[in-house]
């Protein structure tokens, strides 16, 4: 396993020292991840959560990482020396992966002394965020695609070898099937695919030639790609001349790849061409430069392909670039008692939650999901009686729930710095997210301009954070 | 060193089983990359070289790697042998790092079998378009901060633990000073910067508090975050307070950082407040959100920013997310003889050069690039000589060159397997950048439409692609 120890932002090991320094590291401290919403993120899918689990199972300085930064000259050899028996010691809950997730509510909440909560930070951000935000992308791609199977073929555009790895798992988290990514293949029981390359039919003196060379190799899942010289005047007549062949060898060839061109004509033509032939049974692959909206447009404009392969934009979550997750303190001990903390801003938006939080979703007797309920851990709610929730800034906007029911959303992944639990496989989480997501209304899961779904403040929580904005609890501005 | 064997796409290997089962796999092959072009990359700057050629030189298949490739049912039991013997025993030619780059040219040349020649594609696009993308960016980010300083702090918002490590070294190569990311920092040598965070303030029982102790712990360096609460009200003026306590004793505060709000209009007030309270050589660091666009507009508008934190949108590249970079076939060996490959396109940008290539870059008598003109490797041109070069589209387009000189950009990275020579530091790199971007004219490094730079084709080349383009050559249609 690789040691991510040092995948983090220097202030962290600054602020590490100053907590030291001041006799403040072991106070127990509370922190939460969540992201911000945008009209792509106005849901997200949960992923990540087993590479982030394994960093922090594995957290340790090396002797060779405290040497290097013993040669910043900027830490006390204290603060070095105790880098040594570092480990993280806390809890975390988290939405388990493949859960689907909203704007502005806890993902990950964090229980731990503060300096091991605060240094988990960087790595958190960027394994959790990456891996939601192609996730998420990969959702968007599956929906679209409306049930047609959906390949990520990202590998080579991918920003860097885990992007391509850690993104293909993220993919079929979010609904992909298969990948072209070996490496993730291996590591994650992905299933892989891939024909070839236009280099393959150049290698040969004609296209006919490699076809049939191709046909050879792979009687049994020939996949031709037809758009080497001219898709309808070269590539699909020479893949139907070979897929005779095959067929009188009585094999069954499987179908072409369109890699140019518009999709939306070709596609149409190329069916034609191969239904008139006698391969009625053989299937259009497509590619080149998809994403979720022109999947979307091409099988209105009645494209005939039955399965996508989709690169570059679902690799690296084009038009959406990062998740954005931030990772806040909530509550601090102070004197023996945790104390909420909150970070104050002119945009009430980016104002955090103060406390303790448990996330609850609240369904209704059909199963779909009503809204989600953030309250404070320590709250005691009665699901069993109406229950009265409100928006958060615009609290005249109500709503009165009966003949519902709640659910806890966060779940164990480290207690007292061990694994909780066995981690799912990759179908396993794959199939929670197919029934997770079919709790959501569809409204929400919109690919543009999506209703927001409901993410509400219990009472007393909503009053917390009233308190504390009206500066009725302490003196924070000295 | 991570062996990145598997990091590729399923059809290379289909292709190399099938090369080899028509004997074809020890062909000699030309290959080159290159990038197509866009506003954002009218440039690219050169970067991921060393992890490519680190990936080349360990390229082979562990018995693990062998067995999960038998388990996928789709190879013959002697291809999978003989990959535990494969190798990559070519040449390879490669823009050096820190070069400026054009579209369309050759930016990297692999000479090798068919096979060998095949495989490496995936993991260079992957590393050299990952790392190439990051760099121009870092390169736009610095053009726009004219001088000042830049900090790479994306690490959270990263696609992936490589993103963030590979990134930061990129962002440098590209003109950026430091990192927020310690593994970087460990790996590369690049000057690791950081402070405190929201969390550290909200730790204390004030913001003056907090600014106290961390004045304390860092009396020579203390630069303070001061917009948890409210930057002009509350955290300048505590600022300020802690400066003077500073100065008391004797020590020189370094500065504040703004990490939210307007900072046009927020750096001026804090400059103002900061001099009138004789502090004019502390300095202000901002961030949130930042880009190349955001920062020249700042500095257009007066905002008295001396050093900039840019976090996502410089790790990720946004508004470009891939450099779009392609491997393409240019030359086979047939009965003996290496014959010139090219894939034909409806799109005359889309259709590749076909042959051996070597590539020019012309100076005028300042030492300014002219163009870059890409010939045939075994052309002779006579640079003692006027040469006319021409637009290989729009051929009217002619420009005549006396008093000219030619430098060849393609240089050794790989020589029969083998490491070519050493790898320059992270700082010769960056210096070299330096020198090569100053031999390009501003126009054509300009943020937004700039003038794109001549990159023609020598008469042979231009010729050769033509004859390929009418047929005259070979009978690829068949």
């Amino acid at each position: 396993m690789r040691n991510l120890t040092m995948l983090t932002d220097l202030y962290e090991l600054t602020m590490l020292s100053g907590y030291r320094r001041h006799g403040m590291e072991d106070r127990q401290a509370v922190f939460y991840m969540f992201y911000r919403g945008a009209s792509e993120l106005s849901y997200a899918v949960m992923a990540g959560n087993e590479q982030f689990k394994d960093y922090v199972l594995n957290l340790h300085f090396s002797p060779e990482d405290i040497g290097y930064l013993r040669s910043l000259n900027i830490f006390e050899e204290g603060f070095l020396k105790s880098l040594a028996d570092f480990r993280f010691e806390g809890d975390i809950d988290i939405m388990p992966e493949g859960a689907i997730v909203f704007p502005g509510e806890p993902m990950v909440r964090v229980r731990a002394p503060l300096s091991q909560a605060q240094l988990i930070e960087s790595a958190m951000l960027n394994l959790i965020g990456h891996q939601t935000l192609i996730a998420t992308k990969g959702n968007r791609v599956a929906r679209a695609a409306k049930g047609d199977r959906v390949m990520e073929f990202g590998l080579r555009r991918a920003q860097g070898p885990d992007a391509g790895v850690l993104g293909a798992r993220a993919a079929v988290i979010g609904g992909c099937y298969s990948t072209s990514n070996v490496m993730a293949g291996q590591h994650f029981g992905i299933p892989v695919s891939g024909t070839h390359a236009h280099s393959w039919v150049m290698s040969f003196e004609s296209e006919l030639a490699a076809f049939r060379a191709y046909a050879q190799d792979f009687p049994n899942s020939c996949l031709l790609l037809v758009d080497t010289y001219d898709t309808l005047r070269s590539g699909v007549p020479n893949a139907i001349k070979v897929f005779e062949e095959l067929k009188a060898q009585g094999m069954r060839p499987l179908g072409i790849r369109l890699d140019s061109g518009d999709l939306a004509y070709l596609s149409k033509e190329a069916r034609r061409m191969l239904d008139a032939a006698g391969f009625p049974d053989t299937i259009i692959v497509a590619s080149n430069d998809l994403d979720e909206f022109l999947i979307r447009d091409l099988k209105q404009q009645g494209a005939r392909i039955d399965l996508w392969g989709v690169g570059t934009k679902l690799i690296t979550s084009a038009g959406r670039f990062a998740l954005g997750g931030v990772y806040k303190m909530s509550a601090l001990e102070e004197d023996g008692k945790l104390v909420p903390k909150m970070k104050m801003s002119d945009n009430p938006e980016k104002i955090t939650l103060p406390g303790d939080h448990e996330v609850y979703r609240l369904y209704d007797q059909d199963n779909m999901a009503i809204a989600d309920l953030i309250a404070l851990k320590d709250e005691v709610i009665d699901f069993t009686q109406p229950l009265t929730i409100f928006h958060p800034q615009d609290t005249w906007k109500k709503m009165r729930l009966e003949n519902y029911s709640a659910r806890k959303l966060l779940t164990p992944l480290i207690r007292a710095g061990q694994a909780a639990g066995k981690n799912p496989s990759l179908l396993e989480i794959k199939r929670y997210r197919e029934q997770e997501e079919a709790t959501i209304w569809e409204q929400h899961l919109r690919l543009v301009n999506p209703q927001p779904y409901k993410v509400d403040l219990s009472d007393r929580l909503w009053q917390l954070r009233e308190d504390l904005i009206h500066g009725q609890e302490d003196g924070r501005e000295g």
